[in-house]
């Protein structure tokens, strides 16, 4: 996996109360300190503040907003996954096997033809 | 960058109208087809997909959804993503800056104790 | 209550499958056959319309558009609710009840003052 | 419409700034003063968190917040609608209209079969 998923991953890790995360010194240590609902909340807003900044960059602003949005996105997914004792790594590793997956259809799907 | 983003970009671009993608034999190739709206109900959808499997998780179920609705989400996000000419790769980076960031602003309030 | 939305529940209750709603007929009758998570799936996608049609109004497109996934968003809800046994009144109701407390929260603080 | 209804619009319209809705007092008022990506992130939170109140009640969680999150819903669906000069009365005569449609189909699938 990619390094920086990595240490994204170990530094969300870090942050968990029972690794010491200190919720008055760490935004991640704070959605883990209030629980599920806190980040299952940010999925939600995130991922329609990436709806609004593709709206927006198709009506002129620029599209580094996207961008900021959608790794935003994939940054608080990754604190759920984490809830979860799940990694970055493993979403990965699932996109792969779908690839090798849709890999075997596509040639299957040529014999066929 | 990850092998597998990589391959996954290579896919999704591949995908594209202007890349010879095909709607009639291509799930992505349908999505570009449609246009921005088509993907953006998808980013909805998804995030509201994860965020049920969590809750369905807790409930007992298998946190396996968790991951699987997790890769929905970010392969989706991918396919926005390159209606912007813009990748998985961007998003890694700009965590990794982030990161960079945060860092920088922990020496400096360790500094400023 | 609305005379409108009284009708709306009426129709909605009268779509559940132990009421006689057929899905093959019946859209909300489809939805009650397949339950909970394919009416929470509308509820998130018609949110996302919801925002992609405020977005476009700004940028231009008719304003319709915001009225029209508004009223699927309601629609959507009111089938919720009756999955729980709830109704459109039922929310009015706390509507209302919320305006009285707010109302009380007014005079307190213009006391206060 | 209902009455109830009548009012929520009421105040809402009274927030705005145009009104003299102040931002210091009031919430709707804030809202307004920040402006339309304020209460769209507000649609997709709300959304999201009456997705997660249905979860927790088929868990075992008292449905009352079923209803408590819809009504959050539909008093930022308001203010939005009120954002484009929409009002809670257009969205229940759109549903109305759409019964009167519903119902001349199926009088015309009757006379169909």
């Amino acid at each position: 996996m990619s390094e920086t998923l990595k240490r994204l991953s170990a530094v969300i890790e870090s942050r968990k109360p029972a690794n010491g995360g200190d919720p008055d010194k760490s935004y991640v240590a704070r959605l883990f300190s209030k629980g599920d609902d806190a980040i299952l909340k940010k999925i939600g807003e995130e991922a329609t503040e990436l709806v609004m900044a593709a709206k927006d960059a198709r009506a002129g602003a620029d599209k580094s907003k996207v961008l900021y949005e959608c790794a935003d996105l994939w940054f608080h997914s990754a604190v759920l996954l984490a809830q979860f004792d799940l990694t970055p790594q493993d979403v990965v590793n699932e996109l792969a096997r779908r690839e090798g997956i849709s890999g075997i259809e596509e040639k299957a799907a040529r014999k066929a033809d």
